[in-house]
C-alpha cells in the first residue's frame, strides 16, 4: 500500500518531499497554493496566476487577479522569455499564453513555496516563488517592508550560445481593492508608478503604502504602463512589448500600473543563470531600497527559502504518522495541516473562489480553524481566539465576522436582512469549545484569566467570556426549550425565524451540551466540582428536552421553524432528514445509544453516496422563504443538498464515537482529495478538502467547489488523528483509542504534546476497538499515557487493539 | 466651412444622417452608445462590447461586462462566423477576435441605434442592434418583458457557394451584479439555464426575473455553458466550439451561463439572409415566448426600428440650427442632445467608466441633468425632478443620490466619511434652479402645486420644497455669513469641514444668488411682488458678504476651511486661484461689473488652456487632510487642476453674459470633442463631452476621461442654445440674445418653444451684441419675442445683430 503512487491523470503527491506534484497545466481548475502568512501573503495557481496582499486583501491588495474572468486565472506572476534570435516568446509558466505547447512542464507547490518548471527550444526554466517566514533583517527595527521573492533559474540546454530576454509581469491595484474594480473615475487616476535606480515603486500622492518590483539584476529597461506593455487590442497572450521585444521605459502617470523588467540573458550551451524578483510593499518608503538591496543577494534569498523550509518541516514534525492508508498519510502528514495553517491565518477571506473583499474572518470558522492547529502554532491559536473573544457582546452573543486589518465586527450576511435577528446562535458556542479544545492541548490554563474587552462595553477574564456566551444561549431559547434560531446556526442558509423569535435549532441544542460536556470536564480539572455538576445537570436536561421534543421515530429534527412546526422530519416534503443532528446528537452525547445508532443509520441510508454524505435530502426543488436562503440553491447543491464536507467530518467522529470502524473510514476516505482520481469530474485540487461537493440530485454529482478554505480542513484533522487514530490530548495525558478499519494491521505516528515526543505503534489482534496500552514497555491501566517526569522528552507507547 | 469633413482618423460624422462613423476597429478607447433608456437599456461599443440591464445597472444586470479588464472591451453582443468549407472564424464586430484583420469594417453610431457593417473572405455582415422604443403589443396588457434586437444581415459577395455557421455570444450575469462579481460561492451555483424550443432561459429557482436569448430562426444547436463553449484555457477569440465548429447543446446547471445559438446558413452567389436576435428579461416567464414569436417577424422588427428612428428624429427636431461651425451644428443638432437624453436617463449610473455599482442617480447631477430636456422631454423632466424632490428631509437638505429601482436615498460619497457632515450645501439648490428653468420652458405652474413627500415624514407643494431648499441654506450658515460647505459644495472632493461647521463656501454662496434672482422672477410672473422683493434682498445681502469677504484682490476666493482660512487665494501655495467662483460670480449676478471682468481676466490667464480652463491653479502636489478628496489626484488630474469641462460651460455663460463673444466661442471650441482631431491623445469619443480632461501640469495633458455621463452635457447644450446663440425661454416669450463670434455672418435656428416653431434667422451687421428683432416681418422693442395668439403654429423672426 505504502508505495502505490497516488496520482491523477494531472499530477502526483510526492511523499519524499511532501510536495504535490502537478504534470500537466491544464487542470480542471486553477490548482492553487498559499504564499505567505499573516503579514504578507497571496495565492498562487498551477501556472503562477494570483495575487498578493499585506495581511487584507480587501484593504490591502498589493497585486491584482480577474476572478471568474475569460482568460481564466489571470494575471498572476508572470515572467516572458523571448528568443531574440527568432523573435520566439514564451511564458515558463504557460499562462498566460496557453496556446503555445511547453515542452516539458512541472508544478511543485510544496508549504509555503510553489515552484515550476519547463523547458521550450532548449531553455530549462525554474521559477520558485515563495515569502521570507522570517522577516529581512532592518537597520531600523521596524520591519514595515514585506515582500515575496521569486527565483528564476534559467539553463541553456540546447548547443549554440542563446540571447534572450525576459519581461517580468504584475500588476498593481489599489490598496482597496473593491475601488481598484469599480471605482474607475478615482482609481484610475491616482495610483502612478516611477523608477528609481532599477526598482519600481508605485503609490499615490497621499497614501502612505508604496508597493514595489525589483529584481536581483540591473534590468535592461522597463516597462509600467499596462496599456503600452500590452498595446491596443491586445492581450496577456501577445504583449506588443514582448512581441517586438522592445521595452518603452514607461513611468506610469496614471490608469494601469504593471511590474515590467526586461532583462537580457546571454548563455552558452550548459550555462545558468538566476535572476531574484522582489515583489513587496511598504508604509516606510525608505525601508524598500535596503530590503531590495538584502533580497539582490542570492544568498540571503538561498537563506531566506531554507528557513521558511525548516520552519514548515518543524510544524510538520509535531504529528506525523504511518498508517496503510497512503493516501491518509499524505493528507495528515502534510496537506491537510498545510490547509489548516492556512484557514488559521485566512479563514475564508481569499482563495480561488473567494474574492478577497466580502468576508474576512468568520467568528464561527475562526474558532473551529484553531481546532487542528493547537498542537503546531499554540500562540497564534491563542491569538485568533482572543481576537474572536473581542467580538462578544456583554449580553453573550457576537459579531460574526471580522476584518482582520481593522478589527471592524460585523453582523456578515444577517446584515443583509435588517428585519431578520441579527445574531447566530451557534457563534460563541464554537468559541467556548474551541479555548476547551486549546486547554486540553495546551495546559495553559492561565488563558483563561487573561482579560479581553467586550464589543459594546467592559471586559472580562475569558471565563468570564464563556459564561456569558453559556448565558446567551440558556437566556434564548424558544417556546419548547430549545435555543433560538437567531440568524441561523451552523447552515447560514436556514433562516426559519422571520421576526417571531420563536424558531428554534436542534443542532444548536446538541452543540450546547457538548460544550456543557466540556465545561464540566474543564470544572472537574480546575477543581469546581459545584460548577462541573451544574453544566453536567444542564446538559441532562438540554438532552432530555431534545429527546423529548426532536426525536421524529428514526431519527432527529433539524429545527423548529416561526410556528413551532418541525423542519427536517418525515413529514416534510423536502429535508425529511437533515445530516447534522444525526452527528452531534452522538458529537453532544445526547442520545441514548439505540437512538444514536439508528439516527446514524438513517443518515447513512438516506444521504450517503460515494462521494460523501449530502447535508440534507430531499433537496428544496424551488424557493421558499419559510426556509430561506438554502433554497435559493437548485437540488444537489451546497446546503440544499450539497455534499458539505464540514459536514461529513463530524458524521466520521460519530462513526468512531459509537465504535463503528468501517464506517468512520469509509467516511473519511469518502472526502478524502486524494482517493478521488476523476479529477475531470472533482475538478478541484486533489491535495486540499473543498467546502462543498455536488451531490446526487445535482447534474454535476461529484464536482467539488471552494477548495482550501473550509472548516472541513480542521475538522478532518481532528476526525483522523483524534477520533480513526484516537490519539487524543486530555487535561490528565495523551489518550490513545483508535477505531481503526479491521482490515488494517496497526499504524504508528508520532505525536509531540506538551513538549515531549510520543513515538506510538498499534498493532492490531482482533478486529474490535478495545486498545491496551504499554508505555515505555510497561502495561497501564486505561488508554490514557499519563504525563511523564518533567526530564522526559520521548515516551514510546505501544498499543494492541482487540 | 458647412461642408468640411468633421473627420479624425478613427471616424467621421457623417452630417447626412446625423450618425457617426467609425471607420476603424481599433479606437484608442472603446467609444460607444446607449442602447434604449428608462426601462431596458445598456451601452455597445463601436466593437459591439458592452452590456444591458433592466432600469437599473446594479440591481437588474442582464449582461456582464468585464470593466478595465485585459483584453479589452469584453464581453459584448457577438456573432462568431465560420466558414464550414475551410473552418476559418471570424466576429463581423472585430472584437472578440482582434487578430484577424477584417477586409472592410464601419460601425454608425445613431441616436440610440448602432450599425456594424464588415466584410471577410466575400462574406459581408451587417449588424444593427437597438431597443424599440415602444413596447410590443402585449395580450395580457402588461408589458413586463423587455428586449433589444440585433439584426444580422448577410450577404455573399463572393462567387461560389458558401456554408456558414454562425454562433451568437452573450454572458449572462445575476441580477445582483455585484453579487454576480464578488459571491462566486453562491452565484456560481444559482444561475441556470434551460433551453426550450430555440429559446434560452436563465434565471434561478427562487428569482422572479428570467433572461432569455432567442432568434428568428430556428437554430441548428446551443450552448449555454460558459466553459462548454470556450473550452479549458481558451478564451473569446478562439472558442472550442467556434473552432470545431460543433455544438453541444450544453444546458448549464450552474457556473456560467451563455446565450449560444447556432444557425447553419447556405449562401449562393450574391445571395442574402438574414436572421434576427432576441435577448432581453422578464418578470413574467409566459410573455417571453409571445414577445419572442412577435419579434421572429421581419416586419415588426423593421416597424420598431422605423418607430424608434422617427421617435428620436422628432426629438431632434425640437432645436435645430445652422451655424457656420460645422463642429457647433453636429453637437447642438444631434449629439448633444443625444447626450443629454443618456445623463437624463442614466446619470452617472452605466457608462464605459461608470461600473453600474456603485453610483445610482444623483440628486446633484439629475437635477442639472434635466436642463438641456426642459424642451424636448418636458414630462420625464418634471417626473425626474418628482423623484430627486422626494430625497429631500424636511430641513430642506436632500439625499445625495438614489437607487432608481428601489429609491433608495443615500448620502453619496459623505458616507464613506460618517465624522464628516453628512449634507451638500448644493444639492438642493440645483433643484431650485432646475424647477425654474422648467417653469420658463413649460410654462407648467401646475407643478409648483404637486404634493411630494419628504425624505423623513410629511409631504408638501413643490413649490414647499422649494421654500425648504432655501430655508436650509439660509440657517446653516458659517461664521461669515456664507453658506456652510457640509460635506462639500459642487466640488465632492473639496472637504473642508472636519467637524468644525464652520467651512464655507463662496460657490454656493454665489449659486444661492442665482436661486434668489431666479426665484424672484418666477415670484414676479405669479404676481407675488412682496416675495419676489425679499428674494432680491437676499440675493443683494449674500451679495455684499461676497464682496466683503472672499474677494481676493483680483478674483474670488473659492472657500474657507474649518478655521477661516480662505482657499482659492494668492497666499496659498497650492490652489491660489479656482475657476468656478469666477464664472459664478458672473452667473450669480453678484459681481460689480469690473470684479466680474477682472475674475473672468485672472481666470482666463491663469487656468486656461488649448483644451480648456482647468478647475484650480496651481495644483496641489501631495496629500493634504485640510483639503481633502482634491488632493488625493496627481497634479492636472480631475478636481485637482484637471480641465473639468462641467466647469468650463460655465465659463462659456459668464463670457457671454459678459458679452466677450470671442471668449465664450473660444471657451465652446476648446471642450467641444468634434473639434478635437489628435485622437491618439484624447483617446475618448469624438462625439459626446467627456467629463474631464486632464491639465497642463499632468503629463497627459490632452487626455480625456469618463465619456458620456457628465453634467458637461447639458450645461454645454444651455451653453451653446441660450448664451452663444442667445435663444432662451422666459415667462415673457423666446428671447434672442446672440453673444456670436464677430466673425459669423449670422445662423439660422428652428426652435420649438410652448408647441410653436419659431424659425430665427440672425445676421450680423456690426461686431457688437446688440440685437434687433423682427416677428413675421414686423419689428418690436427689447429682444423677447412676445407669445403668439392660439392659433399661430409658426413664428418667423429675423435678428440684426450689431
Amino acid at each position: 500500500m505504502q508505495n502505490e503512487k497516488i496520482a491523477n491523470k494531472f499530477g502526483f503527491f510526492d511523499e519524499a518531499s511532501g510536495e504535490y506534484v502537478i504534470t500537466r497545466p491544464d487542470t480542471p481548475t486553477p490548482w492553487i497554493n498559499y504564499l505567505g502568512e499573516g503579514r504578507y501573503g497571496g495565492i498562487i495557481s498551477n501556472t503562477a496566476g494570483g495575487y498578493s496582499f499585506d495581511r487584507d486583501p480587501k484593504n490591502r491588495r498589493v497585486t491584482r487577479y480577474r476572478y471568474n474572468a475569460v482568460p481564466v486565472d489571470q494575471p498572476g506572476r508572470y515572467v516572458y522569455l523571448r528568443d531574440q534570435e527568432s523573435g520566439v516568446y514564451w511564458s515558463p509558466t504557460w499562462q498566460p499564453i496557453p496556446e503555445r505547447k511547453l515542452q516539458a512542464y512541472e508544478c511543485r507547490h510544496g508549504p509555503g513555496y510553489t515552484r515550476i518548471t519547463s523547458r521550450y527550444r532548449g531553455i530549462q526554466c525554474e521559477l520558485t516563488y515563495f515569502v521570507p517566514h522570517t522577516p529581512a533583517p532592518n537597520p531600523s527595527n521596524k520591519a514595515e517592508a514585506a515582500c515575496e521573492l521569486w527565483i528564476m533559474h534559467l539553463r541553456n540546454a540546447s548547443r549554440r550560445q542563446r540571447l534572450l530576454r525576459s519581461f517580468s509581469y504584475v500588476e498593481f491595484s489599489m490598496w482597496n481593492a473593491e475601488a481598484d474594480l469599480n471605482n474607475l473615475d478615482w482609481g484610475q487616476h491616482v495610483l502612478h508608478s516611477r523608477v528609481e535606480k532599477g526598482i519600481i515603486y508605485v503609490n499615490t500622492t497621499f497614501r502612505p503604502t508604496t508597493s514595489f518590483f525589483a529584481s536581483s539584476l540591473p534590468p535592461s529597461g522597463f516597462d509600467t504602463e499596462r496599456e503600452t506593455f500590452i498595446g491596443g487590442y491586445r492581450d496577456l497572450s501577445n504583449p506588443a512589448v514582448v512581441e517586438t521585444g522592445t521595452f518603452n521605459n514607461s513611468q506610469s502617470g496614471r490608469g494601469n500600473n504593471v511590474g515590467v523588467l526586461c532583462h537580457e540573458i546571454r548563455l552558452g550551451p550548459g550555462e545558468e543563470k538566476e535572476i531574484i524578483y522582489i515583489l513587496g510593499v511598504s508604509e516606510a518608503v525608505e525601508q524598500i531600497a535596503p530590503l531590495v538591496a538584502y533580497y539582490m543577494q542570492a544568498e540571503n534569498v538561498r537563506a531566506a527559502f531554507t528557513d521558511q523550509k525548516a520552519e514548515w518541516d518543524n510544524y510538520l514534525s509535531k504529528f506525523q504518522v504511518e498508517t496503510p492508508d497512503a493516501r491518509m498519510n499524505a493528507m495528515l502528514n502534510v496537506w491537510n495541516q498545510v490547509q489548516c495553517r492556512a484557514t488559521l491565518f485566512w479563514s475564508r477571506f481569499a482563495s480561488a473562489y473567494e474574492t478577497g473583499l466580502g468576508r474576512g474572518m468568520g467568528t464561527r470558522d475562526s474558532a473551529q480553524d484553531t481546532l487542528a492547529v493547537v498542537q503546531n502554532a499554540p500562540e497564534r491559536a491563542r491569538q485568533n481566539l482572543s481576537t474572536l473573544w473581542k467580538l462578544q457582546f456583554r449580553d453573550g452573543h457576537t459579531w460574526h465576522q471580522v476584518f482582520p486589518l481593522t478589527g471592524e465586527g460585523g453582523a456578515g450576511l444577517a446584515a443583509e436582512y435588517p428585519e431578520k435577528p441579527q445574531w447566530f446562535c451557534d457563534d460563541h458556542l464554537w468559541l467556548v469549545l474551541a479555548v476547551c479544545a486549546y486547554l486540553r492541548e495546551t495546559g495553559d490554563f492561565s488563558y483563561l484569566d487573561e482579560r479581553i474587552p467586550y464589543a459594546d462595553e467592559g471586559d472580562d477574564s475569558v471565563w468570564g467570556h464563556m459564561q456569558r456566551g453559556v448565558d446567551f444561549t440558556l437566556t434564548h431559547r424558544g417556546p419548547q426549550g430549545l435555543p433560538r434560531l437567531g440568524f441561523s446556526d451552523w447552515d447560514d442558509t436556514m433562516n426559519l425565524d422571520h421576526g417571531s423569535g420563536k424558531a428554534e435549532s436542534v443542532m444548536a441544542a446538541q452543540q450546547f451540551c457538548r460544550v456543557m460536556l466540556d465545561l464540566a470536564e474543564l470544572c472537574d480539572q480546575l477543581g469546581m466540582a459545584e460548577e462541573g455538576k451544574q453544566y453536567r445537570s444542564l446538559h441532562g436536561e438540554m438532552a432530555g428536552i431534545i429527546n423529548r421534543v426532536a426525536w421524529d421515530g428514526a431519527w432527529y429534527a433539524r429545527a423548529f421553524d416561526d410556528e413551532g412546526r418541525p423542519v427536517g422530519v418525515q413529514a416534510e416534503e423536502y429535508h425529511q432528514i437533515g445530516l447534522n443532528t444525526q452527528t452531534w446528537a452522538v458529537i453532544g452525547e445526547c442520545a441514548p445509544e439505540e437512538r444514536a445508532r439508528q439516527a446514524m443509520g438513517s443518515a447513512h441510508e438516506r444521504l450517503n453516496s460515494p462521494f460523501g454524505l449530502a447535508l440534507l435530502a430531499p433537496a428544496y426543488t424551488h424557493g421558499d422563504m419559510r426556509i430561506g436562503g438554502t433554497t435559493t440553491y437548485p437540488p444537489g447543491a451546497k446546503e440544499n443538498g450539497g455534499i458539505f464536507c464540514h459536514s461529513n467530518t463530524w458524521a466520521i467522529i460519530a462513526a468512531a464515537r459509537l465504535g463503528l470502524n468501517d464506517l468512520a473510514y469509509q467516511y473519511y476516505q469518502q472526502i478524502n482529495p486524494m482517493a478521488r482520481g476523476d479529477h475531470e469530474v472533482f475538478k478541484v485540487e486533489p491535495y486540499v478538502y473543498c467546502g462543498n461537493i455536488c451531490g446526487r440530485e445535482h447534474p454535476q454529482f461529484g464536482y467539488g467547489r471552494n477548495s482550501w478554505l473550509s472548516g472541513t480542513a480542521s475538522w478532518t484533522y481532528v476526525a483522523g488523528t483524534q477520533w480513526i487514530l484516537g490519539i487524543r490530548p486530555t487535561y490528565r495525558g495523551l489518550k490513545i483509542a483508535p477505531v481503526i478499519p479491521p482490515s488494517w494491521k496497526g499504524f504508528k505516528a508520532r505525536r509531540i504534546f506538551r513538549g515531549v515526543t510520543y513515538f506510538i505503534e498499534v498493532e492490531r489482534a482482533g478486529s474490535g476497538n478495545h486498545a491496551s496500552l504499554s508505555v515505555d514497555g510497561v502495561p497501564i491501566d486505561g488508554n490514557v499515557v499519563p504525563f511523564p517526569t518533567k526530564r522526559t522528552k520521548e515516551v514510546n507507547v505501544v498499543v494492541v487493539v482487540s
